[in-house]
């Protein structure tokens, strides 16, 4: 076939940053201009700003069956969402125990939350995956005790794709420690979640990956379950989460979780999408699907190529292809260490080198997949070509 | 005068949230869609997203006269940038010294932040101000010792007005502690601020506050003062504040900065209007201006009534003259305790619980004056006359 390089950019790195949702930005630019006011004012603008807000949490916990729109904590986005999650409730049960357990695929907001209470005197558990990236069970019931305050587990890793069964691991944490903290942020919108059905104590939202405004995120907390702040101000969102409302980015955070409720059965589309890549990448001589073949998130497809660098391939599909995705994490796409996600699974340094990682989501149209396809298998084609010359 | 009730809206409240500019939002609305994109990716989204944050990072700078844009960290807020600046500060100087020192006027963030190093066994010396707010800086030379690590003082307040004499008040620090954070919050944009020449450490800026979009702060740190950070992920900004960028409120922050830069000689325009209303709002009865009549914001108009509730003021002017003002900080204008501020100038709870805040801003028109007056005039009067019922 013939590659048409003026074509439009194909944007398959939706779960590095997502691009916002034009409903959403329809419905929350008010929050921009004309209702834009500090919710604790006192006339009818700061009024409307308060109510907003709370329309939000109901669309928010609507999402993931919370029991109550009361037990979501607004945040400025899942890093901060995470470090309330995991320091500020083990440091709130620091009476009942000082350990405090992680996968080895955690993402690094979750990894440098936990090291930081390391450094202070707590027991570390990272709790190792097998090579499709499950999280193996047997291990986590036994580095569990009931002195393990909190276990953060991701539901879906943006890596690998990877589902994690998570309701079996909150068996096995309430049965062995305290409190099971999940870190939906990919996950959410593309799996259904229900956090009183799967009992999860903590779970971390990202707005941006709803296809939100990037500013916000959220943090449901279990009735019950008591956190402790890690940052301090004027008490906003239950003395949790201190500093005058992201009005837009909250507002639009809830419309996003709205439409993704409405929208969980369009996922199967992803799906089909994902599939037909998996299947024509897994042709190219020396590709190799990481992550669970199954188990894995509907617009997720990951890849490692034998002899050729990921950031080669990404630079080369930006390049020649208009094709925007990613190798590794965003996260620590800037790094010389080989992604600890895929050395968890078992992957050589090298291997972890050579990964492309290609996210789907609602521009991604079935008549662009084999101008993907060629594009991925020229390019490595192409970057050995270049290897042997 | 006749009042005309359909009148559209007044919004005098300014400093507790600002209507974002809208050549901010002209500049910024691709950061929330086209141009939207994670700085950390290998593709060219990826590098114009980390070139606007850096173009936004020099406006900044540019704002405050910093030697550096690599001095200025972006934040969630303010809040965030306080936090960071007072605990992340203090904690990487324990060694030095285990002193802290704020005045009796500082925002809430401040002041928990403060409370947090303190019930963590630091010292804290909050220094007293005058009737009109202005620190005591003999108190300050006083109070100040060799283990002072951090001195946090606000450079203007958002209750009272009052402009701090920063360059004396960093002379005082410098000579006896160590460094001075100076949260400019609600100051910057209004005067005219010079890190370099003031000799000033470590300094704050909201977004919002320039007019900007809610979703940014800024840190200022003088090159070579180390800051450790308070909470943990990515890595990004400097490693002091983790999570992906918010690349629109960033965009548009310093878009923001540039503009407040270029017109602060326009500040002249709301100093007259200002004094106007200062001047007329002090014939009315039992009227007294808070805090300093010449060194104060020039956007800012402050009164306390005698025998009248502020809340009570607010709900009136809105209700009747859909005139949208303050009374004390939005941060805790829901508790029922009197404002520290107010307190700290010397007023008697009831004083302090019957104060107005009015704060202009770009919309403010000369023409609205004399309804303003008139609507303040009579709300008064009539709360008077209810009273004595």
């Amino acid at each position: 076939m013939t590659i048409d390089k003026s074509k439009a950019r194909i944007y398959l790195d939706y779960s590095s940053v997502t691009p916002v949702d034009e409903r959403v930005l329809a419905f929350a630019q008010k929050f921009l201009t004309t209702a834009l006011a500090n919710p604790l004012g006192l006339h009818r603008s700061g009024q409307e700003a308060g109510m907003a807000i709370e329309e939000a949490r109901l669309q928010v916990a609507n999402l993931i069956h919370a029991e109550d729109p009361k037990s979501i904590v607004f945040t400025s986005g899942a890093t901060e969402a995470i470090n309330i999650a995991v320091r500020g409730t083990a440091l709130r049960h620091k009476d009942k125990g000082r350990r405090i357990a992680v996968s080895a695929i955690e993402h690094i907001s979750t990894f440098n939350s936990s090291k930081d209470l390391k450094k202070n005197g707590y027991e570390l558990a990272v709790i190792p995956v097998d090579s499709t990236g499950l999280l193996l069970l047997d291990e986590l019931r036994r580095r569990l005790t009931r002195e393990t305050t909190v276990t953060s587990i991701m539901y879906a890793n943006s890596e690998i794709g990877t589902v994690q069964p998570i309701f079996e691991i909150s068996r096995i944490v309430h049965e062995q420690g305290m409190y099971l903290h999940v870190d939906a942020t990919v996950a959410a919108g593309k799996i259904a979640i229900d956090v009183q059905k799967e009992e999860i104590d903590l779970l971390t939202l990202s707005s941006n990956e709803l296809g939100g405004p990037q500013g916000a995120g959220a943090l449901y907390i279990k009735p019950g379950v008591k956190v402790q702040p890690v940052s301090f101000g004027g008490g906003q969102e239950r003395g949790l989460r201190s500093g005058t409302e992201n009005l837009f980015a909250i507002a639009g955070m809830g419309e996003a979780a709205r439409l993704a409720a409405a929208e969980l059965g369009e996922n199967q589309r992803l799906v089909r999408l994902r599939d037909e890549l998996i299947e024509a990448i897994s042709t190219i001589p020396g590709a190799r699907l990481t992550g669970h073949p199954h188990h894995r998130l509907p617009n997720h497809v990951s890849f490692v190529f034998t002899g050729v660098e990921g950031e080669s391939i990404i630079l080369n599909l930006d390049a020649e292809y208009n094709i925007q995705a990613a190798t590794g994490s965003a996260c620590s796409a800037r790094t010389l260490e080989p992604s600890h996600v895929l050395v968890a699974i078992g992957l050589e340094a090298e291997e972890a080198h050579s990964s492309l990682v290609m996210t789907l989501g609602r521009t991604t149209q079935q008549s662009e997949l084999p101008y993907i396809i060629n594009a991925v298998k020229q390019t490595v084609e192409k970057l050995r070509g270049l290897d042997w010359a």
